[in-house]
């Protein structure tokens, strides 16, 4: 079954002062380019994790633009989101993947409801992620175009469950990755296109808030402004290292009096490893007034995350491993420098003395900070740098551009054939 | 072992224009009069929970009035939390209360430690609720004042949690319940007295926002505000009755087109019940776009419920039981009218047409929540009384009016007898 977000329509007019003119330009182009065409955004979830995130800003400036376009999320009975879960899993390389008769009939069939009640009634179909993949085979229906958006890495498949899902996609025009290191080798590369995900300047997490507000939120956590403040926004998760992060600012207290450290943490819905490690951290905590705990359990939300991404002095993100890591963007979209593993998707978005330093040694986390925190001009100058590579790269009309490009393009390419990549 | 929290230091004066002039003045006047007293806030926490919320804002305030006042906050081992909670149900209620030898002697040392650490270094000591309270019995310390806070309900209590804890309350100087409803019959009644709680119109639950800021929060959610919205913001919890505000919303709905429900909710730490709730919310909800289901797994914070509590146009409190229900002072601050049941201290802060309406009678949700939605100005007119209502009496200058007024009046009263109630 599909149900429908019935979202706002968002004008791009108030984006106009803080993208790039060119890219909005193109965008309202390329929008009208599309006009008339019917589209559909097709994913699994309406809230929560990072697709309905995108598809929540992106979906209603495309209608701001004049688009003819839908926002879908499949209904299905939680055993389906159980296998899909393993079957994301699997294609992000769990070892085991296995699928029983039944597990494939449901998976089927309920991406066969969803085929039936789109065949016919779309241009264009963008297809999030794994859940509803075989839709397009499903459909048999080769007047629209079929896009296939993938948010994961599926660089180290496992095998049972790429071959699995690879014969479901086949027959889509173009297959879309966020990063070029994420694509599957087999996959026929001539279909394969790469968009980096992007940022909302106008969304709870981004949007400017006014620096009284902002020192109001920070303050009223305890933290104050008058010194210096290293903070790390990310789930309570050893991928973090938020030990390694208390470690880190422990050593830099000794030369940086006063130096605090707010540690802000997100727990998921069902994750007991995040729940010891928020233990363990509030444990090693106890007892040092300058280090701050807070979650979405004490009150935290996007706006508070901002506020503490601008208050900062400097931000680190200590991460041993990361997807696209597109928090690096919302921070640095703050003018605030950051400090980060070089993994992932972040050193796409940062580099060495621009919007902060990539660190890949343990002992260089506290020089790199030490710096930052030693000469506030010069890191108010490197985080200026990044706020501008964010606004060229990483804010929500590139995305639009990549998006309503691709759109365009396989709209105008040959029925049932390839698209140029 | 006790702990103290770097607090800030806030000015009163950025109140000036929120509150009542002659409670500013009294205030300042009060704070005259204390200063030079050296004085101890003590409680068991510095995040989570309503206590250390309110002393979140009092004690930075309290510095800013020149008073040289500390927040200490008890360290002790899981097994003394796990004790105090049981002692602390079994005061609110709970049938059973056993206690073993092992658990008195942990909790006397507990509190023997803190006892020690603060003995003859305060003139006067407010301590909150049961898991400190044997403190003022152990430090022996009587040129010391002493106040015992109390913010559960005391009226229902089991007797062997009262026999407990009786004999070792009953040196305080005063008492301090939130309602003389809560507070237990065999108290030497000379002694007790009752201060509402308070909201803090500057933290981040009650600041205002910019209008522009608000209404982004709001539609990022996917709410539109070019139609009427209903909200509820509560825990997940069948005391708050998710699932009958959702039935009244749909009733409501048939007459009012385009009404759209959202409903906030928290989940606790540790609430098995509040997930089953939750995905009962969800299954009923499902299909239905017009339902807004957020919570702080979803971004959802302070600010974001703040922004909802002003940009609603009725907000409903479907309380079945309420301790004090500051939430309701919440929601008026923002001039939103709300509809609330007639339990705990709803009543204290809402009267029938001023502020919105109580109910007591399940068929009467629907007509009341209807008749504000029928007439904008007049819901306008009711919500700004309660505005003002909240305004004379549950700003924190008039907690700190009390508070201050009580610590004056302890600290000159003869030494160890009773003060006039």
């Amino acid at each position: 079954m599909l149900r429908f977000v019935d979202t706002a329509t968002e004008s791009i007019d108030p984006y106009v002062d803080l993208v790039p003119a060119e890219q909005l330009g193109h965008v309202r182009e390329l929008a009208r380019e599309l006009r008339g065409a019917r589209i559909l955004q097709l994913n699994a979830t309406s809230y929560g994790g990072g697709v309905a995130e995108l598809l929540n800003s992106l979906v209603p400036l495309e209608k701001g633009l004049g688009l003819d376009v839908q926002w879908g999320v499949m209904v299905a009975e939680p055993s389906f989101f159980a296998f899909t879960k393993r079957l994301h899993n699997g294609l992000q390389g769990a070892p085991q993947f296995e699928v029983t008769k039944d597990e494939v009939e449901a998976y089927m069939r309920h991406n066969t409801h969803v085929a039936e009640e789109i065949r016919g009634k779309y241009d264009i179909v963008i297809v999030h992620d794994p859940q509803p993949a075989p839709v397009q085979l499903l459909a048999r229906d080769t007047t629209a175009k079929w896009i296939w958006r993938v948010h994961i890495d599926l660089s180290a498949y496992n095998r049972d469950a790429w071959a699995f899902l690879e014969e479901r996609i086949e027959g889509y025009d173009a297959f879309v990755f966020t990063m070029p290191e994420f694509v599957p080798k087999p996959l026929d590369q001539s279909r394969v296109h790469c968009f980096a995900p992007a940022i909302d300047p106008l969304s709870p997490k981004n949007i400017a808030l006014p620096a009284d507000l902002r020192d109001r939120i920070v303050r009223w956590t305890g933290v104050q402004l008058d010194r210096p403040i290293l903070t790390q926004v990310s789930r309570f998760d050893p991928w973090k290292d938020p030990l390694g992060v208390i470690r880190v600012y422990r050593e830099l207290r000794e030369k940086h009096k006063g130096l605090q450290l707010a540690l802000l943490g997100s727990m998921a819905l069902d994750d007991p490893e995040g729940w010891s490690i928020y233990d363990k951290i509030t444990q090693v905590v106890e007892g040092d007034p300058e280090i701050h705990v807070a979650s979405n359990f004490t009150g935290i939300g996007n706006l508070e995350v901002n506020a503490f991404q601008s208050a900062s002095d400097v931000v680190i993100q200590k991460s041993i491993r990361e997807g696209f890591g597109l928090i690096v963007s919302e921070t640095l979209w703050k003018g605030t420098p950051i400090v980060a593993g070089r993994t992932g998707g972040i050193p796409m978005q940062l580099s060495d003395g621009e919007g902060g330093f990539l660190v890949s040694r343990e002992e260089d986390w506290v020089p790199r900070i030490d710096a930052l925190l030693s000469d506030g001009a010069e890191a108010q100058r490197i985080g200026g740098l990044g706020r501008e590579r964010v606004r060229q790269h990483f804010l929500i009309t590139r995305l639009l551009e990549d998006e309503l490009g691709l759109m365009a393009g396989v709209r105008s390419a040959p029925a049932s054939t390839a698209t140029p990549s």
